[in-house]
């Protein structure tokens, strides 16, 4: 990181802007083509859980290249000013990196549902065998993550 | 695009979304490792500006490989439900694909930076020939966009 003076270094404060994301964008490499796409998500421990449909670009890219970048936003706001050179962007952001994985067992995917039911609620749910079937649930175990603020 | 109901075709839609997005993700490849960034941005015409510091590891990146992903997103919101398999999150969100150019030209780097500071404040600036030297201003030449929404 360039601006040395913006970066987060605490685990917890990189958590809480995490927790306070309501989507993260996932950023695949499909050859030598970028991807990114926003998606629902649970944090747990270091471990980001996502769901998808069953088909798709998102699988067929992972399946190629399970290398991602999960990208967290929080408090984003303009400062406005008189001169442009004097505008800045006030914001808290997180960039994560690790491997995709795609859940096969049906008791971790409800695990894993259920890390990402908790982000949006904080509660738990049954997950039908027949549900879950239909469902593809990722997990990614981050390997490197940074923080940045300004303001 | 898999799910074709939630498919937006009309350009216009897709244009108000960007016009509606605080910052656009912008994905890079670094080799066969994804980099996703949060970046301000002006759109105008098919053409998409953002401006950051000279050096850095965006520029490093699009120096080796220029191909960028840019994602947009408006409107979100989490529909609550009784059961976990129910909830939906309502969104609006675009994914463009390009080239980024870094901007050589004085005349054009102002240009671009007016169309950024148009996107946050729908003014013109006067930029100082020592400030528009010490940014960098990158255009992306959209070939390709998609846009999604749910609700």
């Amino acid at each position: 990181m360039r601006r040395k003076e913006r970066e987060i270094k605490d685990l917890a404060t990189m958590e809480k802007i995490i927790g306070g994301s309501s989507v993260c964008r996932m950023g695949l490499c499909d050859g030598d083509r970028p991807y990114v796409v926003p998606m629902n998500f649970g944090y747990r421990e270091g471990k980001v859980y996502m769901h998808c449909a069953p088909e798709g670009r998102k699988l067929d890219v992972i399946g190629k290249n399970p290398h991602v970048c999960l990208e967290f936003e929080a408090d984003l706001q303009m400062k406005y000013a008189q001169e442009a050179c004097d505008f800045t962007m006030y914001y808290k952001s997180v960039i994560a990196w690790g491997r995709a994985e795609v859940l096969k067992e049906p008791e971790e995917k409800a695990r894993g549902m259920n890390v990402i039911m908790g982000h949006y609620t904080g509660k738990e749910y049954d997950f039908p065998a027949q549900a879950l079937a239909r469902i593809v649930v990722i997990r990614v175990d981050v390997d490197e993550m940074t923080g940045k603020q300004n303001g």
